[in-house]
């Protein structure tokens, strides 16, 4: 019987990844395209369709005959129930755009054609790949630019009414807090993504005039979270009180996870989690604090199993296997 | 065919309630027994055996011959999973109760036995019999002397990994906040409950010194939620201004809970509900403000439809028939 395979995209602001992924989460062949700003989101999808091919193709050469049950995709604003990506100002395309509905034209074979938005495709990865397989309750948080989120309950993703549950990241951690890049006010994402890590930096650095810090030599726009982490592993004072800070909020955030959704375990993913324990240790210690008595000591913090370079369009090929389990 | 009905048991503090409920979330026959202070709890499950035997042949003899498929039980700290009623600080028996057990020796017969916590058992009602029928994705907030709630994603229940999910009420609002009952600072419960709202009005009358408040004659002891919606009738700057306080920090609340869970719609039950438009207008507001884009003017906050006396046993009794529908 031939090997199955899933085909996983993942569709970014200015480039589309493409990989195909067997069932253990192996990435047999990636490569890229383009995502045009030209706007023509047909011409767009025959591109995408064109270079799916080519890689399944050249799989096959590679490593024999193989069958693609599937093909998943993980977009910004993804919509699961509908397979549109609905009006998301990162991509040149305008309104609702269909995407299942305009690659079903290229695969009308293909027994899965499943969207969802990113970091759902990352709790779906970690679910069928990586640390959360078996659990049924759990929650995954995508610490990056922005803070994205995956929530699964019963071993199925929360879509919620419209498609749209899961946006950790735009809960209020701070009433009347720093500006999100949503325009709101005080929301985790915030505090708790490499873009607030940063601000949290200057913001240490300007109420203690901290001249001597390693961090302080860097421009408002040269600073970035991988900095701060060097310094801080230098035992730079600012950068370790900012992963204090960060882990504190973060954990403050979490208890109110815990208190939505009682889960097995809390994934991070991403940047900031890389930081491991200058990040966990805090938030650990500031989500338990929070906890009522009967959550205390039960729900673990844990590091993202999904390789960083290859998590999106494995996450996305995971989809694909989802769906054949239902 | 003999008609079925239900068996609702609310088991409070001080007083357990009980119901023959029918399919309509009519209560045919009810009563109480006392929640027993001597900690005996097998004495007490064998009491309530006898009064719900009692209460079933009264129905019989009063409504003709019927079938009872099954007891569902609303309790504090109340755990689905194990059946069990954990730790719980309201009730004089110690550790962990194994309350469906118990109650199974009596009814060997019943073909469900299930118990859950009263806000769980809430939001069942309301889903069975009341103004959710129909809708797979929302949530019910109990206000009360606390804030319970119940959370339904996909038309099940959310549990959580442990049993015990879903306790917004201890989420954090407002950090570094007012203490709430468990201990922790600044929960929404400490702000959006009966007590919050009696705190409100004291905070507002120190601020103000507002000596011409209708509320400025009552002790600490003696005021409460109902006389605060009184004054408010009546035009009370200061109790208008605590409804329109206590639903904008609801409001604020529930953004969150819309961008964890993208429900259909928000139920709020309980004598804070009872406020209408004082506080569903606030609530609404807020609620809006915070909300990313894509969420907004979809989320309805409705009036829980179970009656304010019998919500607690019919809510009870729903769970026999979301148990039978599995």
């Amino acid at each position: 019987m031939a090997k199955k395979v899933s085909v996983g995209i993942d569709i970014g602001g200015t480039n589309t990844a493409i990989g195909i992924v067997d069932i253990e989460g192996n990435v047999l062949v990636k490569g890229n395209i383009e995502t045009p700003s030209h706007g023509d989101v047909n011409l767009y999808i025959s591109d995408m369709a064109e270079a799916v091919t080519g890689m399944m193709n050249s799989a096959k050469r590679q490593f024999g005959n193989m069958e693609f049950p599937g093909i998943g995709i993980g977009a910004p604003s993804g919509n699961y129930y509908t397979g549109t990506i609905d009006y998301t100002s990162n991509l040149s395309f305008k309104g609702v755009v269909h995407v299942v509905d305009l690659l079903r034209n290229h695969f009308p074979e293909m027994k899965v054609l499943a969207l969802t938005n990113d970091a759902n495709a990352a709790a779906i990865g970690e679910m069928i790949y990586g640390g959360a397989k078996g659990m049924r309750n759990f929650v995954m948080l995508t610490l990056g630019t922005g803070v994205g989120s995956g929530i699964v309950v019963n071993g199925d993703l929360v879509y919620g009414h419209d498609g749209f549950a899961g946006e950790l990241g735009h809960t209020t951690l701070i009433p009347g807090g720093r500006p999100c890049g949503c325009g709101a006010l005080g929301h985790l994402e915030a505090y708790c993504s490499a873009t607030g890590v940063k601000r949290t930096a200057f913001e240490l650095l300007l109420r203690y005039n901290a001249t001597g810090s390693l961090l302080a030599d860097k421009s408002y726009n040269e600073l970035d979270s991988k900095m701060i982490y060097e310094a801080a592993m230098k035992g730079d004072k600012i950068a370790l009180e900012v992963f204090e800070k960060t882990g504190e909020w973060l954990g403050l955030g979490l208890s109110d996870t815990v208190h939505y959704l009682s889960p097995e375990a809390i994934f991070l993913f991403g940047g900031l989690a890389a930081a491991g324990e200058l990040i966990f240790k805090p938030a650990k210690e500031n989500m338990e604090k929070h906890l009522l008595p009967f959550y205390k000591n039960k729900v673990e913090i844990l590091q993202s199993q999904l390789k960083p370079g290859d998590a999106a369009i494995v996450g996305a090929s995971a989809l694909v296997w989802n769906e054949l389990k239902k």
